[in-house]
């Protein structure tokens, strides 16, 4: 891997010039002024003059391989029946639907400035092999999903060792960790099961929580009158490592736990609109009680996309109109959501641009109308830029995009179309 | 102006050939059986294989000029403080701010697919001149905006008699209308003269109607007890030809009464998600009614752009999301907003492509991600692309961007950067 020198590239404002060495930020100097020692011979220079560095965006709740399920389910009546359609094509799909489906998912994240992302599907190796030849940083579950079958129970249990040992020979920084698909669709055993896996393992646990109002109404009647989030509590199942897709569906006491838990809850906005599963995501509640707020936007079954800057915006206007004030969710912590909270949530070196952290770098082309304002940088990028200002990005220390121009991208179409067949 | 040959593009799912003539769509055939009669010789033709046409888009309500002031009032509380603010920045601008922000808002409307703007703003000449160079269609409106001030009123009838006296040499399309600014801002006496003005001159009248609660609290107890719409009815003002902008708090009553009168009623979603204006917009209430629903922006300083396919998208999955109904706003709808709509409020032979209609043309480039699923056209155009899928747009049977070049681009920049200064 070579070293990357960006030039004049404006970083929080002023014009500097960074050096990537390996997968880190190794230095960062007023453009011009030099870098403490010589650049090694065959570093990669681009002239960034003109141009505004951003992190890559965390993408913490998504099911990268539905990027070939767009459109199924699209007229279903609630989340529910989109489940029931979307699960009978599931069962026809194969690990080469996975692959070339995260392919196509890490060609619309790099597009959009995306450089990590959490997903939760079938087929590990699969849509590990399609992260890693991407180049971005993916975060890869098993997923538990029993529906109360102890014999399917026995073999999910059996397959994630399996996967857990074969991850163990990753080497790309890529994370594994477990899935819980939610508490209406696994066992309690299982539940316990996979929190205590991911715990011995160091791992963090995913799971949808409180997405509809009916998985709480349902939980409460099955569960002596608990929440979903009191229900995973008193499973002792709660824990920093719990990374909580959706979160809209919550009374005080979820929110208090979740925040005492210091559980990181991803709000996926596109996803719960369309969806009309629910919008009035307690971000300032969840925030002020101590959960780590974060962002996705769920498969392209629902979402339709994967664009985090599409996702900052919704999810900003749409928290200041249901709370009727214009300063809901500004912009400096929305930024956060989408950058540094990932990074927390996944106890990564990243979401800022600074020495030592990880090289997760967006190149941001400013030289267009949206940009032409006095509006500050971050109004400007998330309000009125649409994700095609991105001009490149750099994952892991590595060009994963150069002028917009990502390599293999038509043989990912090519690949794509073949595998289409499977749900057709 | 020379005729265009639109070969091989999709259209309506079939392979095409469109002949455009003048301003007009001139001859559909199938894809390769020739037009009824030889092309004519000096003819542009493109090749449009793989390629998806639909009708331009119309942004039924902006302030294109603010376009340059993106931001400000970023931080303001309600639209009352943030009207406060940008009236003190709009106090100094002059007809050339006008002139540029008017030709960046354009360039961003054709890079968004959008050939018809219904605007509202200052210095109509400024305005007219940058969209007729644009080669888009504008509705330029002269703004009455007298505060209860009756030598103010004075001079805006004489303005507004001579700028409507100017408008009759315009031979580019574009058309004059007059707009009210609002009914908290335009004397009785004004709204009167202005719905006169209009109707004796077969014009539009373009107004802000029920935007925020405030408005409407105000009016009533302003005027007896009549919210604007009752209030506007109890003066004649209403009719087919009055295009009014937001249409947010509406009761029962004003519901019905914009329906009788079949005013075109313009959405902006992001504009009142973003000032917390209100989001609970009634479009199944007002298209059962018999209301024009129609989209917009609004102006760039609080939308902040001018992408009708992000309203579109946006419209739809709030409508969803506060409706609790998945089937709220469908595609074909939404779609209409967008188009025929938008002719409709106008009487304009657009908004749809079929022969004799006005060649008003976007040519979609399918060849990506977006639309690899097997969802509906319209259901990955609205959900999961970006308008950066618009390669070229004909407006007015003219080429105004080909390819996604559009001609002059970085002297608008240049011209815009220049004016800034003034609201600096």
């Amino acid at each position: 891997m070579s070293d990357i020198v960006l030039r004049s590239i404006t970083l929080d404002g002023k014009a500097s010039d960074i050096l990537i060495s390996s997968d880190r930020i190794s230095e960062i100097v007023p453009a011009g002024h030099g870098f403490s020692s010589d650049v090694p011979a065959g570093a990669e220079e681009m002239d960034c003059k003109g141009k505004t560095a951003i992190p890559g965006f965390y993408n913490m709740h998504t099911h990268a391989a539905m990027s070939l399920m767009r459109g199924i389910g699209e007229d279903a009546a609630n989340l529910q029946d989109w489940l029931n359609m979307i699960w009978m094509k599931e069962k026809n799909i194969g690990a080469d639907f996975i692959y070339w489906g995260t392919k196509v998912a890490c060609l619309e994240m790099i597009r959009t400035g995306t450089t990590t992302f959490n997903d939760q599907y079938w087929f590990q190796e699969a849509a590990h092999k399609a992260a890693a030849e991407m180049g971005i940083r993916s975060v890869i579950s098993y997923v538990i999903l029993d529906r109360n079958d102890p014999e399917e129970a026995a073999r999910q249990r059996e397959q994630c060792e399996k996967s857990y040992e074969e991850s163990l020979k990753w080497n790309d920084g890529a994370l594994f960790e477990v899935s819980a698909h939610a508490v209406y669709t696994v066992s309690e055993e299982m539940l316990l099961w996979a929190a205590e896996f991911a715990r011995k393992r160091s791992l963090h646990l995913h799971i949808h929580l409180c997405e509809t109002r009916k998985e709480v109404e349902d939980c409460r009647s099955l569960h002596g009158g608990l929440s979903p989030v009191e229900y995973l509590d008193r499973l002792g199942v709660l824990g920093p490592n719990v990374i909580a897709a959706h979160t809209l569906w919550l009374s005080d006491n979820d929110v208090r736990l979740l925040g005492e838990h210091g559980v990181t809850c991803v709000h996926n906005i596109n996803s719960n609109t369309k969806l009309a599963s629910g919008y009035k995501f307690r971000y300032n509640e969840l925030r002020d009680a101590g959960a780590n707020v974060c962002l996705g936007t769920d498969g392209c079954a629902s979402s339709n996309n994967l664009d985090l800057l599409e996702a900052m915006k919704t999810s900003a206007i749409v928290q200041k109109a249901w709370r009727d004030d214009t300063h809901a969710m500004p912009l400096g912590e929305l930024f956060s959501l989408a950058t540094t909270n990932g990074a927390r949530a996944l106890s990564l070196d990243g979401g800022v641009i600074a020495e030592g952290k990880l090289a997760d770098i967006s190149i941001v082309d400013t030289d267009s109308t949206f940009f032409l304002s006095p509006a500050p940088f971050l109004a400007n990028l998330v309000y009125s830029a649409h994700s095609d200002c991105i001009d490149s990005v750099i994952a892991g220390g590595r060009f994963v995009m150069k002028h917009r121009k990502v390599e293999g991208e038509s043989e990912i179409l090519e690949g794509a179309r073949m595998v289409l067949k499977q749900i057709s």
